[in-house]
């Protein structure tokens, strides 16, 4: 198989971006990665979305961006496994390079949730769920997530501020992401005032709906090089890519407080990569909701069960903290525009591995960890990225 | 990279199964394929479907699948472009072959169009051209493909009746297939008292609306002589595989008569497998309307532009013509549940391949080219199966 690197990034601002449609959001990051990749035409185009067809009556996206981008003759396709979109096409990205099938692939993460005529956001988000056995009975995409935490804080016996170092981390990094949708920091009074949206998940707990495309340029990596030789920025390899599903349902989990596939992928991903946990310098994790946060840290093994929480707590998740998470802000402060999160937190790994990650550079960051969860922990795609 | 083959098949019937959920067609469809690989667990599952989102409040069917069939703890992610994404998915799940990322794969292709409470199927269907561009105006997916039917009869003076042997030719090859949806054959004269549903296509030049799900089951092509060994069927390779696109909207094309998509995907497919257009043995072409099987025949290099519609005429299309097409009743009398027709074709070059298609079977069958098209042409994906 051959090593899949990338060469080059682009992204939008993430929020509600009330004068931009879709495929111009699209077109926006990918320019911006063909131009930092400094190549003009690619092979393939793969876009991971999970809404375009319940909010904007509008399937075969990934042709539609390809015509827009002016990327004719070539394959397009669509990828999508709820929020974890984006990573799910980079790894159809990274298998089309491996294989060989294709030498220059643009991976696209692209979500347009705001400005949606005459359509229901939240019934949107709710397909990420069991539409017959859990949608169909009134459980919103919250209302999974709070059902979880408050089981967590039962079960662990932890309070509610125990969840509170995350949002502040989040917010914390923020400030300094210039395509951050949320950029003022936040306080644990904040915190602890913010209004409850679906007991025990209140306002800080829980990440944006918006807008916003991220994108990036794969290459083989024995190619990077060359490449990117006269460039401002070297090529970071594709170190891990790996994916695992759990039942779709929570009910149907033995645990519903483990990320069963996010241990699995976690420790697929290591292991291509030949790594232990320790030495990850960053991970870019899943915070659509802070439980979410936790159990992700518990399951990848960078905590015990029932102690994630004690991370954020112990502030050992900051910027100069033993595990940096959520650097560019996460989903909670960057914003969470579904798709196109997954490629957004590869990005952020990007600019962090290439020391162009600003006031929020982790330092001598060579080695990340990215992961990407669908549904309330159903899908999880884990990459390891390293420079 | 490692050649990939087939080494089992499942489909359920196609037809209005308002007795089975999208799940239970799918899990009809890869219980099948894994039974007939005798193999229980695989790597990966890729489901190609259109309209999930849109018709079920469903998305994030991957999982839900994976799930539903008991396949916990692998890789599972929905591919969609329009009506070709059952052959997009099957790409993907090739390339994850070939790469080494995966060694078993099952891909399944499922469309779920009736008993769709609350929904517009048409609407859905328009979800396939652009959304702000053409079906804003009112255009239906029938509509488009009308005016460039009507454009093809003005530009090459051909009459109406013109398109009637792909039809016949579809219902004369359903009637022998226990798995299509129309087996009564037609007559001429049906053809041509056929009620017009958008001029000027009538009732018998387009595919019905349907359900349907098909699966197939993939391995590096060195395990397949070992896992098919004691086997009543031997593995088929998979000798070509490759995707293009062309403008969405058909009104952007330099010429809305040549499948331009068509043309560079068989092009590819043809090198990739080292093959003339004369080597293949029959052709499971997207005939969802009579106009694109002519217009597949023409872009593909099996006539001249404007001169698809004489192979139907001089009947040079049936199992025993030149160019079998349509050969198990092709989308037009199988039937057209959209995203999972491209699998469906794979499945039916499979039988062709290794003398299982009964009544209709190919003599001496070797080589097949399978041809999904989404939209109206906009993304074409061509595959070339050999025994």
């Amino acid at each position: 198989m051959r090593s899949v690197s990338i060469i080059g990034i682009g992204q939008t601002p993430v929020g509600e971006l009330w004068d931009c449609s879709a495929r111009q959001l699209a077109y926006q990051a990918i320019s911006g990665a063909l131009a930092d990749a400094q190549v003009e035409q690619v092979d393939a185009l793969f876009v991971g979305n999970m809404l375009s067809g319940s909010l904007l009556d509008q399937e075969h996206l990934g042709t539609l961006v390809a015509d827009f981008c002016g990327l004719h003759g070539i394959e397009a396709a669509k990828v999508e496994a709820a929020c974890a979109s984006g990573a799910a096409a980079l790894r159809v990205g990274t298998m089309a390079v491996a294989s060989g099938f294709h030498d220059l692939v643009v991976v696209a993460g692209l979500e347009k949730m705001t400005d949606t005529v005459g359509k229901d956001t939240t019934a949107g988000l709710a397909t990420a769920a069991d539409a017959e056995y859990e949608a169909l009975h009134g459980v919103s995409f919250v209302g999974l997530n709070a059902l979880i935490m408050q089981r967590y804080m039962y079960e662990h016996a932890v309070p509610l501020d125990a969840f509170a170092g995350f949002s502040l981390n989040a917010h914390r990094n923020g400030v300094h992401n210039p395509n951050a949708m949320f950029r003022d920091p936040i306080s644990l009074e904040h915190y602890l005032k913010a209004p409850v949206i679906a007991t025990p998940i209140n306002i800080l707990d829980s990440s944006p709906v918006c807008d916003g495309a991220a994108a990036v340029v794969l290459a083989p990596t024995a190619w990077a090089q060359r490449l990117t030789g006269g460039h401002h920025r070297g090529a970071v390899q594709i170190l891990a890519s790996a994916s695992a599903n759990d039942t779709l349902a929570v009910h149907d989990r033995r645990d519903p407080l483990v990320l069963e596939a996010a241990r699995i992928s976690s420790q697929k991903a290591l292991r291509q990569a030949n790594l232990r946990i320790d030495d990850l310098d960053l991970f870019e994790l899943h915070d659509a909701f802070t439980i979410m946060a936790a159990l992700s840290l518990e399951a990848s093994g960078f905590a015990r069960r029932g102690e994630g929480w004690r991370m954020a707590q112990q502030n050992e998740i900051g910027i100069d903290g033993r595990l940096p998470i959520s650097t560019m802000g996460g989903l909670k402060s960057r914003g969470h525009p579904v798709g196109a999160t997954g490629v957004y937190q590869i990005v952020e790994c990007v600019q962090q591995l290439t020391g162009c990650a600003g006031a929020n550079q982790v330092s001598q960051a060579r080695l990340a960890m990215a992961q990407n969860i669908g549904g309330s922990g159903a899908t999880v795609v884990t990459h390891i990225l390293g420079s």
